[in-house]
């Protein structure tokens, strides 16, 4: 089991890292992880996969961490990032949940958000 | 799949009814549910485990839900409550995350907080 410290750490490094960083990104993904981005789309597996995702999404202009929790193997957070979408800038505010391996690796990643979350900047 | 605004009045639902009112709490949950509160610690199955839960569960006073965010039959959600332990008043701020049935009802619910998110309210 990880520590919560150690999560904490990896969701914050997350956040940092929505910011275009790609490579940050999947660095703190796990060998095999899924991401699954809204939840009830198909998820990403593995880290090719959830590369190309990542590549493929819109880059973050700013991106803030609210709130966090974490219990056992399992973090819950809330984060707010600012998006840009051809000419406008967009507010969107997720709460993901993130399960991690022994060394604080993202295992599984679901977000759960929808259009209604989405506001201009 | 239900359809979000059902399945946000059933999380508005169960935070009114986490103040006392364990018929309530119980009458939105599906047969064969499953609640793990902390995420970490055994589930509990089925309505009459899910029953004796919320039985030994300390009674909130207040709570309010503060974040709410729902994608496919998923909806995770920042609530805060005020709980009475023996003869202090304590705030706890999970977040917990729920799956529902195509009528709304809750099929499992995972609550993600620890020690680190009570206070003295």
């Amino acid at each position: 089991m990880p520590d919560a410290a150690a999560i904490k750490e990896t969701v914050e490094r997350y956040v940092r890292a929505v910011v275009g960083d790609v490579d940050g990104i999947v660095a703190l993904y796990a060998e095999g992880a899924t991401a699954e981005d809204p939840v009830g789309t198909p998820p990403h597996v593995g880290l090719d996969a959830i590369r190309a995702f990542y590549e493929s999404s819109p880059s973050a202009l700013s991106a803030e961490l609210e709130e966090v929790r974490v219990a056992g193997d399992t973090a819950a957070f809330l984060f707010r990032a600012v998006v840009q979408v051809g000419d406008e800038k967009r507010e969107v505010s997720p709460m993901d949940v993130m399960t991690f391996d022994e060394n604080a690796r993202i295992v599984s990643m679901r977000a759960i958000w929808s259009r209604d979350d989405v506001r201009p900047a």
